[in-house]
């Protein structure tokens, strides 16, 4: 548990509209220079959760308070199900009640529900101000707080209401994750695993080498851990920000992971859970659908398993599962879409006969 | 209120990142010509109110049938106090009960409520679809409806919450503005008016000869009207798309405007209504600071009050007006920025001794 110092490493995405860095390394929250070269403004406001905000918005409101007059701190309930507009509209709630005007800069801290109704509050509010993600948990900070993804749930779909709306910046302090707990820890692993069989096969080999000191939190290794999964994302975004084409492989096991999500109801498995479960099964539709041999299958199940993550999905019923996918954002004209894998390192995006998904579904459900 | 043939205009709006057509014309609705090139989607919905769809929406939809497999329609409650969350909301719950894909377009047939919370919800729906407005009221065709200002109200101040998303082309039909009830037309003639002052000292001499033809519907007068203003709201659109600066003199008249609606309620007065009061304050705000000789903000009152629209405010108490204006979106630190006028077609964005501002609102309070 005790982390060894690891030297900050800057990541840069090139959205070609705008461009940001990606911060990672230790320490970062309480160094002025993280801070530099924001926009200044005269207020900022930190918008964070009730289980983070205890642990770090007085020391991030102290590091900012050089470069703003006024920071306020707002304390979200904490949890996906609040991922709503109730509690979006606590934001503008409190930008209106600050009087905040347009060039109020949004900071994001804590995890990816924060990160994902932070940055829509920054796009919408005013049309348009500043913000910068602060992840603090490891899925925010190798998935969630990159790319410029912002969003909102409704109650028939995940993500359904938001903006493409890039940050300022992204500041991933390691040491934030040493209050992570396990299971959110399991859950952030989920993302890491994913960038091996969409992007890089030696990437997932590595995985497979040092899952038990990612599990451990050697510091060494969440570092490597961090870096290379924004150096994927940030190439992956920076080709194709608005997922007209490539940028749908990142969805690897989102598809059915969304669906196992809404059908329980948001909040009852963390998103990475539901996605290392949707790995599993996207892994055992491309051995259905002949892309993979069945070994493959196997070795990710095996390997989603050890990082402490549900390998088996909720008994929704294949035909649940089948109508909460087609609301998927990926489905075009009523088809689902799927991100599969060709081989390890490269996935494809395609439909599939119902069969195959219903087959693929029975490999995995409970 | 029979109106002449008029010849079909185009006005290019180009914002450097997008580029999209204003349709000026009649007998745009049925035309099929008009709809040609807009992507290609399975499904269209029309979004309109209880007002605009029984007297268009079946015509809007034939004209679609052809282009698009399955066309809706969603009638919301009609008026300024209705353009809020729970109305945005019922498109994105339409949307999701159809299984609305990120291809489908929208489109937005109606006023200024209506194009700004259907361009609001084509922003956010899975983080984007294209989407169309057809104004079919004055101030919509010659302002709200150019530009890609979308938003909701927040009880604490107007069009607080929204995007700016560029439509894929406006069609401004003038046929649909004999169906307008003449309280609407008065105040889409305060939006036309304002281009005047801030924009073109021969346009607003114009109107002062034409004021009568416009409010009869004369048709050549109005198509010549819309034409203009658009034509000037797509230039200084082209230059400043999102407000940093030139975009915000087309405003004239709305900081005070805000305050109007805000104070008494969204949809007790129209949004039209309140400019045109608003462009009265404004003026006498001009004149007290020394911009402009007292001569100029009687004849403005003059021509707002021969459009039919209000030139005395309510008497929401000047303080009540400046902590409302403090809270638009042009104030800077807590600093209101008023748009005045310098010289007849020509704005100027600054601040105001609080005294004066008092002075100007004393004018103009009944």
């Amino acid at each position: 548990m005790t982390l060894a110092s690891v030297a900050p490493a800057v990541v840069p995405v090139d959205t070609g509209a705008q461009r940001y860095d990606i911060l990672i390394g230790r320490g970062l929250l309480d160094a002025s220079s993280t801070w530099q070269g924001l926009p200044r403004a005269a207020r900022a406001l930190v918008v964070s959760n009730s289980a983070v905000a205890p642990l770090y918005a007085a020391r991030l409101r102290q590091a900012l308070a050089g470069r703003y007059a006024e920071v306020s701190v707002l304390e979200l309930p904490d949890g996906e199900q609040h991922k709503d507009w109730p509690t979006l509209n606590l934001i503008f709630d409190r930008l209106l009640a600050d009087a905040s005007d347009r060039h109020t800069v949004l900071f994001a801290l804590g995890g990816g529900v924060v990160g994902d109704i932070t940055g829509f509050a920054a796009a919408c509010y005013m049309r348009g101000v500043p913000f910068v993600q602060v992840p603090t948990t490891l899925l925010a900070q190798v998935d969630s707080s990159v790319g410029g993804k912002t969003a909102i749930n409704h109650p028939a779909g995940k993500n359904m209401i938001g903006a493409f709306y890039q940050p300022q910046r992204v500041v991933c302090d390691l040491d934030t994750l040493r209050t992570l707990p396990q299971r959110e820890l399991s859950a952030g692993l989920a993302e890491v695993i994913k960038y091996g069989p969409i992007a890089d096969a030696a990437f997932l080999d590595w995985i497979e080498q040092h899952l038990d000191a990612l599990l451990e939190r050697d510091a060494a290794a969440l570092a490597h851990a961090v870096r290379r999964s924004c150096d994927i994302k940030a190439r992956v975004v920076g080709q194709d920000e608005r997922e007209s084409g490539l940028r749908a492989i990142l969805n690897f096991g989102h598809t059915f992971g969304h669906a196992i999500e809404a059908g329980l109801g948001y909040g009852s498995w963390l998103h990475g859970e539901a996605v290392g479960c949707g790995m599993v099964m996207a892994a055992e539709l491309s051995v259905r659908l002949g892309l993979q041999p069945p070994d493959f299958a196997a070795r990710l199940r095996r390997v989603v398993e050890r990082a402490g993550l549900p390998v088996r999905g909720p008994d929704l019923g294949a035909d649940r599962y089948l109508e909460l996918m087609r609301v998927d954002k990926k489905a075009q004209g009523g088809e689902i879409r799927f991100v599969l894998i060709e081989a390890p390192g490269r996935a494809v995006l395609r439909s599939a006969p119902d069969a195959r998904v219903r087959e693929a579904l029975a490999a995995c459900v409970a």
